[in-house]
């Protein structure tokens, strides 16, 4: 576990997109968003109090989080400085890039000398269990989507947020670097050797209240070759009782893949819910969840209408007219 | 890739059934078994000729392959003096075993020294891609089962043996460890991180001859939940032309897995072909493969005979009956 409240580190972001682990923090746990750190030439802005290292310690922040995607593969030499002070002045370090804080052997000394801890969310920090199937108590949901990338974290983030507004019991359950670095916790799925895939997920998701819902986040797509066993581990190893379907319908096809058409969401409902049922007889699809970044407002409520009327489940853009639909078909179960 | 012919180290093992890695090799690939090393207490034989280190190097051997499992997962002291002296007189060793040969520093420190390989086929060699999913050219052959440990891998080695039989192009394409220590050569599928499984099959079986054959080495099943993702992997990226159902008749319960009750052959064809469909459009059901041995060979029969006439398909137990009706169908493709 990330230790909070973060201090997010922006670097020298060319753009806010750049940003966008330490918008996700800011728009998901402000509570652990304490300001922000920014170097010369940064075009980021979190709207955050811009503070020094001294002045995040005064504030209380235990770790500053790299909340910005490095150019090229590389730890800068203007990032490298701002880091070891980080150590050195006692914070711990929490990464989602490709490249290691561990393998950079500066940082690694530093982290070894001050007792600091350097947190590479893509990497397993746990020896996860083989899946046994065993039932847990407690509700989790599940989104999973027609392709990759299609709204499967905020379809989640947005429904834990609802339902904490209501008063209901609910955790996001991450799987992805991204959401790892939001909740300070969870499992980095694609990277875990194949045999303990579902293990990590049944690990995650454990036994819990009767009444408390895991909203598990999603990855890949039943239908996408190149992520699939991930997104059937996810499936298998959550036991879900309740499915959301995601969809972005402007996607000219599978991502990453040109000859690859996405599947229906009649499809994904399809094959979703009975290998579901694999795990848990009593899953059902309960909703289904539109990525209409794209659309204009009046095609977006038109397509949300259509799709409610095809499928016959309540459907809705959480992130942009509000996930109510999705929990009040969580309550109604 | 490991070099042959193999000298078999069958060590001190209890019974046959220990040493069933060496009885894969034997039954296999008799042209790599040169030979077996058995130590004092051993109670396997391959009816292979016995030799010593100097006579299997007099007879060619490359590779002492660890054909047997090791008590309590350590390497004994007794072992190790063979393991040690066969790396000094010029051999590579191979082993499946979980703990790692490269993890015992003395043999570690012996094989930099004399500049011999130590084989672990459980950990990955390779730096995979991810799947791209392109059409590759040549035809696949996969096996699926309602279950683990159903038959798959003997399955296609069957398959193989005939087609060459019959003077057909074929390759078993090795995924788990005992496959790959038959043939040399395999991905360590259940071994490979979660990104990379699809991608790793695809690798496993590249481009080939239009009237070339992979029998590509089955996994897990759909309906295992501890597995069911690598088996999707194994799926999405071996885009087989042809899947063979596989089945344990007399299971009572799915492997390790005392509360979930294997699928019927028609679940494990209509989801696997549903998904194989996914890859590759042009995908059909050729064929069942029943392992029959918990049956008398009468009811054997009986039992095959109803399968063919419930799913219209041919069915043998290959290893028992031949795989004649398997490799039919693949010819009236």
């Amino acid at each position: 576990m990330i230790e909070t409240p973060y201090l997010l580190f922006l670097g020298d972001a060319p753009d806010q997109l750049a940003a966008k682990v330490a918008q996700g923090i800011k728009d998901w746990r402000p509570e652990f968003a304490k300001g922000q750190l920014r170097l010369d030439g940064c075009r980021a802005d979190m709207g955050l109090p811009d503070m020094t290292l001294a002045e995040a310690k005064a504030a209380g922040v235990r770790t500053l989080v790299i909340g910005v995607a490095n150019r090229g593969g590389v730890i800068s030499q203007s990032w490298k400085k701002v880091l070891v002070q980080a150590l050195e002045e006692g914070f711990d370090l929490a990464s989602g890039l490709h490249n290691l804080l561990r393998d950079e052997e500066d940082l690694a000394a530093v982290a070894r000398a001050t007792g600091r801890r350097l947190h590479d969310v893509r990497v397993p920090a746990v020896k996860y269990p083989i899946a046994n199937g065993i039932r847990r108590t407690g509700k989790r949901c599940l989104a999973i989507g027609t392709d990759c990338s299609v709204g499967k974290m905020y379809t989640a983030l947005c429904m834990e947020r609802e339902m904490r507004e209501r008063g209901m019991k609910a955790s996001f359950r991450a799987t992805g670097q991204t959401g790892i670095l939001i909740t300070g916790d969870g499992v980095p799925l694609d990277a875990v050797i194949a045999d303990f895939m579902a293990g990590s997920i049944e690990w995650l998701t454990p036994d819990n209240d009767p009444d408390h819902w895991d909203l598990i986040e999603g990855q890949g797509s039943l239908f996408h070759i190149s992520y699939s066993g991930v997104t059937l581990a996810l499936i298998h190893g959550g036991q879900p009782d309740a499915l959301i379907l995601c969809h972005e319908p402007t996607r000219p096809h599978m991502r990453g893949l040109p000859d690859y058409r996405l599947p229906t969401l009649e499809a994904v409902r399809d094959t979703g819910l009975a290998m579901a049922k694999v795990a848990n007889p009593a899953c059902v699809v309960v909703g289904v969840s539109v990525n209409t970044q794209a659309l204009s407002e009046e095609d977006a409520q038109i397509y949300l209408a259509e799709v409610e009327d095809r499928l016959g489940l309540p459907a809705t853009d959480p992130y942009r007219f509000g996930a109510g639909k999705l929990v009040d078909a969580l309550e109604n179960l």
